[in-house]
């Protein structure tokens, strides 16, 4: 065993774990305050039903044999006769390999929460991410992932998860909000509860990043190192670039969208991280924070889809940015060990080609996949609450919570002042009639 | 020294600190918006008093000489005459092996805060902790993990604390619960502050167990790798059962359920995290969820102790259960370096009894070790606030401050509400006095 | 490459990154509702924009060349030409070097806002911290850090940023306060938003600081791990301190006092960290907390000075008291590297000399460089926002957010409770002139 790189990746393993609270407050913050519970609950319990799939079928259908190049076999379940000691070509045992590959099946289905808040009913969801951990994820990681996969065997490079991770992600998103439909009183859901909370949840997802980028160099050496460097710049370049849109535009910089730039460029430079130069990070973040905020401002009002907190806008959208632009940006100068550079840095277009093909393929496979489990479990699960029960708020109807007390005061104070108004109105009116009598 | 091991033992112990602030978060979030600074303020200022105690007392009663395998004895009080720069068996500085102890130290006491919340005067908790930390946890250190300790040397095995920590703290709450009585207007006050802070506490706390549990391995290697791999999945089995409970028995699954189920799964494997296999964690995470949710929902009640926050109910029957099941599902090919398999391992019954002495050893030491300082201290301080201070809250009462600008807002509009209600009645009278008058 | 060393200084640059929305969450929680948006912003977005001025101007003006001692060149602007995977004394990648500093020119601008908050315009704190950095900041890093600095050539000991750092972002508050004038409505303001924030704040801020300090050994070694333990003891001492002064003082321990103690013993540990015994860090905690406690709460009063959170206050006066402090307690028994120890070790009174040098230095530096660039800017922008602004607040007026919900409910509200108490007032008249009319 290589002691630093266990080390390493353990606490790389740690990062990632810490993500996906930090992606319910993430997304807890910007919702109604009727659906924070509902939201954070409906992030924060992957982290359970996600680590038990993983270790029953995920490790064994993703990494154990391979069929068609698509997916692995389950000589391996639950970990069965899985050597956890044995140790992978950068001297950490299996079992902590397997670890950090468990902490991205978390954090990807947590993901693309944020595009059905506020009307998904909860068992619907539940069941969605056991048949789409099993039917798209797995298959994505060993297809990217897996020396057997496909779209590896063709020499895709996603350092950290791009097609895997982030379009995965974006594209699940957009197809569930189709499925789904528009949340019904879409204005007044759109008030956020709470935006340290959306603070809390950039900062935590963006210092967890770095197990998840510089940890995907599976090692600490000059790619781990390159990779955190690259990471820092590209999420600067990506978060400057959103605050000055949004000062040029409007005079005002929000922090929801300095957040939101801040995970345009993390998840813009995923796929790249270990391949490309400083230089390369720091345009990467300009581009996909752009076309994420071209997509969610202009694009997206167009297509009529309510992907409610943006899944597919941030994630897909930055996702294929960084996906293609490996293609152009990556160079052997700073990764040694690719077998080819982009087009930027003399490779030609061949690895660019690549990158296109691979995020096709994932775009494709995962919107039929999707498409297909929805159909599939609409059948026997209703997918959306009632109008009454969305109305009211999923928190009290899914989980029966209010997230904070000043929610249930709001609503006796709403009460308070009705019943004032009432009174108030009643006394104008006995007192005008009075008057009228007195007169005649 | 061996630099992997040192990095790695520098961050569990920062990991470690960090839950205690965690813990700060899961209790303020989870009491009435009356008593949240108090709660908060309990909690954390134990990081600063234990650490002082720990520095004076507490290494050099747990872990410098022998008084009948129960205490150590004074010779380096404050630290003096150690050399920090030696080298423990891992080859760590044993400066550092006390920083590390130092981090559990804190935290121990700060889970028994939980018990008391609401009704404890400040002064009394200050005090109470200082004689508690001297008298309870060193020696329960000294007999655990001390060579020379008396459990210690029945084979007692507890890898990260299930005894030192959890029985420990979940008696001594469960203890002052007792002395302490039950709160006044207890429905109104169960009425919880905020749900986020509860899920922060619960992310914080979990991940931070990872240098608890990974951290007990004193180095980077495969017993480490596997606790964080038994921490994981026991956490995660443990928190699907609770919220499977609560679907099946209300429908309704929530968020502050699946936050205590998480911390069963967590505390359940804590003794155990170096010791058992996957499959061992995987039961041990449902057992420990299983039996804290019955001693919560259905035996708590009828004991009419009002362990407001279950400290005892989570900790201290969770750590009951993981200190019981390492005896049986402790296995030598997990960890060859340990005495005896369990009865399930084919160790037999020897260590299961063992472990159940310890446990026993532990209740009854701890019981009346804590009966005797509560009692001699409350001749001197008195331990609970006036009942005006109780109704007022501790936040206003103990120290003067309000959690945040809605609480004092919130008076405000009562306020209002009652001039309101009154100025409306008083017109409305006036109105069919005048009414009456005019009549007659 | 040293691995372990590369490893622990990637964690420790984690760590000091998640200082700063940190410090965002402490600043956010005090202030009043009306500016939490603005205060977390202003923080955060340095984060993106000091990343980038670090890249482009910081690492090469540091530590390229040497002009007078006083500053480095741009021969590696946005850091061309530098060999990242070149190793440093302690073999570590110098792109690692540069990022591990590069968190620190992000921490060091946040620091001052805490000054500022309620009052400046956005942008022209934007542009304030461009030229602060370049004209500032990097230099005083030169002189400190680099081996051609002029203070660094006289011997000037900072373990981890007491000039460079508090000091320099204390002194820059203080002159901000002082150009920017008191906050209007100056008593309301002070009410707090909301006070977990402000422990979650401080507890990141204590974490992160592992990074600052353990970290500045630039390798995992015996100084790195008494660092470790020193800023423990110390804040530990710090925040007990504070702690006791509230008690004996109001009878009332409060939980901001607590987390400013534990800031003083942070801040005042810094430049001595790993110089010091566990005895000097105790003490150095004791005095840094009293020294800003009586600033805070005697001294500023009088000055007249409206720095806002403390930031002087805190960062200041326990940084120059650390600076100082480390010229009487450093102690070649600790660290043998250092060329001299401090007064009460054996050294004599140089080293105190050297330290109170550098402190005036810095003071006179920082202060007049600051003065510089506020008249030169403030003659393109305006510093200040508007009366009107002001008083609505800065969420509304610079970035048209709200932080919560009930910020705008709260408006709501007072907007029911004036027409309840107009509709009221007028039906009363109705009567008394009905009733007079009547009469007559």
């Amino acid at each position: 065993m290589n002691a630093a790189n266990t080390s390493f990746l353990v606490i790389a393993s740690i990062l990632v774990l810490f993500m996906t609270p930090g992606l319910a407050f993430f997304y807890g913050g910007l919702v109604s305050k009727r659906n924070v519970v509902n939201t954070m609950l409906s992030v924060f319990f992957i982290c359970g039903l996600a680590i038990l799939l993983w270790i029953a079928f995920g490790y064994t259908l993703s990494f154990s044999g391979n069929y068609a190049g698509i997916v692995g076999n389950l000589h391996h379940f639950f970990h069965q006769g899985i050597n956890l000691t044995s140790l992978t070509a950068t001297k950490i045992p299996v079992g902590l390999y397997s670890i950090f590959q468990m902490m991205f099946a978390i954090i990807t289905p947590a993901l693309f929460v944020g595009a059905v808040v506020g009307r998904m009913r909860f068992k619907f969801l539940l069941l969605f991410i056991v048949f789409w951990s099993i039917l798209v994820y797995y298959p994505m990681v060993h297809m990217v992932w897996s020396p057997h996969g496909i779209l590896a065997s063709i020499g895709t490079m996603d350092f950290a998860g791009g097609t895997v991770v982030h379009i995965d992600a974006g594209v699940t998103a957009l197809v569930l909000s189709m499925f789904l439909g528009h949340r019904l009183s879409y204005e007044k859901t759109t008030k956020h509860y709470n935006l340290p909370w959306v603070l809390l949840g950039t900062a935590i997802l963006w210092i967890g990043w770095y197990g998840f980028n510089a940890g995907s160099a599976l090692a600490i050496n000059n790619i781990a190192v390159q990779a955190t460097m690259t990471t820092t710049v590209a999420t600067a370049s990506a978060m400057i670039t959103w605050l000055l849109i949004d000062m040029f535009r409007t005079g005002k910089p929000t922090l929801v969208g300095t957040c939101t730039g801040t995970l345009c460029g993390l998840v813009g430079i995923t796929p790249a991280a270990g391949y490309v130069t400083i230089a390369g990070a720091f345009w990467i973040g300009i581009v996909a924070t752009f076309a994420s905020y071209l997509f969610v401002n202009v694009l997206k009002p167009k297509l009529g889809i309510d992907d409610a907190l943006d899944a597919f806008g941030c994630h897909g959208v930055s996702g294929i940015i960084g996906s293609l632009a490996t293609g152009l940006l990556a160079t052997k100068s700073v990764n040694s060990g690719i077998a080819e550079s982009g087009l930027f840095y003399g490779g030609g277009w061949h690895l660019f080609g690549v990158q296109l093909l691979a995020t096709v393929v994932t775009i494709i496979f995962v919107s039929v996949m999707v498409a297909i489990i929805v159909v599939a479990l609409k059948a026997v699960v209703p997918m959306r609450v009632t109008e009454v029960e969305e109305l009211e708020g999923l928190d009290i109807g899914e989980h029966g919570e209010q997230v904070d007390y000043t929610v249930g005061r709001d609503s006796e104070i709403n009460d308070y002042q009705k019943e004032f108004t009432g009174q108030l109105a009643k006394l104008n009116n006995q007192f005008k009639m009075h008057n009228n009598w007195n007169r005649n």
